[in-house]
């Protein structure tokens, strides 16, 4: 910290990301990436004259994606705005609809860049325990007087609460944004996009990061009523107009309307998954009912952090969250069903000493 | 503006980006790109196989990157801290070093996000006016008490200071951070980068998007020492960890190991800027002596507005700002000498009527 850092930053806690070692040497489960390449659509849609027009800035409006996207959702372009991943929508979202007065609620185990942004921008936390099994009651929202958010699915649980007790949320809460972050929806939850034109208070949060398989690219679209959207622009146009790289949003465009390989590699997921946790619970784990690209796991054998430790002394790259209630779960992402047997097979051996 | 939105956000003025038509029917001189594609070292690095990996997320430390700009810059990686886009560095360096009691300190006409990051994070601005010729005084910034942003080569002028005169400007506010932004350095600008090691109050900002030819891209770097660049680094983890694409990521480094390239480039472009202002000086227009890619001209034939347009009537795009002091003048990037000449055959019919 230099003398000259701003007091306001001194306590902020930065978030820890998953380890991304670059030497490709383990087998990755550890940050929810697709096992799966880009559509060949995107491939294509990168072509070499695309990278030559990098000389020109992209669109700051975004209008070819934003076109692309509305036919996708069923929505007009002015209820969508892109993100340099759907980090930065979040980001923006708090920076629009919470202040030093106006709080956020959200989950005690959820994404946590919700509580490093609240430290970042002064934003003070209501943070509502999920229940002992995990779950989420609707009626812990209820009346809050507060902005929301709740990962559907959830991170790093991966349960999902179905669009109506969503909606119990909304309407109970008709003051206030109710903001839901619909990061893994493509893997079996319920999306409340359809629900954007009855509410105006509902801002949905989607990524490119996982069913398109594009986390390295950084795409994320937020979706909600022109209003909520218009404020969402307002933040972007006052802090970085062209937040979005040409060749990015040439991707995004060719992932979205490849609508079959979607299908296909969202569905390679869902079965391995179902898979992997019958072959989990077989060996005495607990796993969550997952409807996300991951499995939360834990086993009575072994304590979390020493089993993420071993495993990834074999190769084997998982996430551990050294936090209250979860420490001796796992966060186990699903990849290709090659993968996830080499996990098995690492776990058996750590078990079996 | 939704009846959500924070109270501190209703009096925000968002930027406004320069024009970004999509349809290519322009002459574009109007946001200082390169008229020149990115190099053929930048197409060979993001690949096909690169493309591929965009299913995995970036290195969020950037690692590779900061091993090839510290060699680049004769500094250290921890010295370094890439953005997505200058505008994200300044934005991060803003918010660490000013807030609501710690202004930011920038002439009156400078680029124009200074003042609108301002307004976003209600930082008070102190606005110092360039001289009437607008050359800035360097002890018009002494003793300031305040955090400082200097355009060198400033824009729209293209005006540049010399290095000993922000050495004067460093050393007379020791207790407060020096942000030089270098966005046009490499047009003939001295840059201040060889005294990162001399000044811990100075951090320089600089950007692929004018002599590098990436502004699609969206890359920047913020350099100065340890301390602020862990500063920085501080709000990028706090804010948006996986802030560069991993495409971008690969075309910076490609594109600053071709120097080669780089020199021919910039060397074109400066030749092109001289030729050009002969022409227009021929035509009787003042024109500032610019160290950058770009020309500010007026002549007391035309109003700058009034230019403006007609220019766009006949297909050439340049940047108007109607703003005080300003008003009569317009921004011109240098493009091919083909496009010059359409600039000026375009400038001849119109003021011959």
């Amino acid at each position: 910290m230099s003398r000259f850092l701003s007091e306001r930053l001194m306590n902020v806690t930065p978030y820890t990301p998953g380890e991304q070692p670059q030497d490709q040497k383990y087998i990755k489960l550890n940050t929810n990436e697709s096992p799966y390449p880009p559509s060949p659509a995107v491939l294509d849609a990168v072509s070499r004259a695309e990278v030559e027009k990098l000389r020109l800035y992209s669109d700051p409006a975004c209008a070819e994606l934003l076109n692309t996207a509305a036919k996708h959702f069923g929505l007009r372009p002015s209820q969508i705005m892109p993100g340099n991943g759907s980090d930065e929508n979040l980001f923006f979202a708090l920076r629009a609809f919470c202040d030093e007065e106006h709080p956020l609620a959200y989950a005690d185990i959820t994404y946590g860049c919700y509580g490093v942004w609240c430290g970042l921008m002064h934003i003070p936390s209501r943070i509502i325990p999920l229940k002992e099994d995990f779950t989420l009651d609707p009626t812990d929202y209820y009346g809050l007087g507060a902005t929301i958010v709740l990962a559907n699915p959830n991170a790093p649980t991966g349960l999902a609460l179905p669009r109506s007790a969503i909606e119990g949320i909304l309407k109970a809460n008709p003051d206030n944004v109710v903001i839901v972050d619909e990061a893994y929806v493509d893997f079996g939850g319920e999306s409340c996009v359809p629900l954007i034109d009855q509410y105006e208070n509902l801002l949905v949060v989607q990524t490119f990061s996982k069913s398109r398989q594009l986390a390295g690219a950084r795409l994320g679209l937020a979706m909600g009523n022109e209003k909520l959207i218009a404020d969402l622009n307002r933040v972007k146009f006052s802090l970085n107009p062209y937040n979005i790289n040409r060749l990015t949003l040439k991707a995004g465009q060719a992932a979205l309307e490849d609508t079959a390989y979607f299908d296909t590699t969202r569905a390679a997921i869902v079965e391995t998954r179902g898979w992997t946790k019958q072959e989990l619970e077989a060996r005495g784990f607990s796993v969550l009912d997952s409807r996300s690209n991951f499995l939360f796991a834990s086993t009575i054998r072994k304590d979390g952090g020493e089993l993420y430790k071993k495993l990834k002394e074999k190769g084997v790259l998982v996430r551990h969250f050294d936090a209250p209630r979860i420490g001796s779960w796992l966060r186990i992402t699903i990849g290709t069903p090659d993968e996830m047997r080499a996990l098995l097979k690492a776990l058996d051996e750590i078990l079996e000493v």
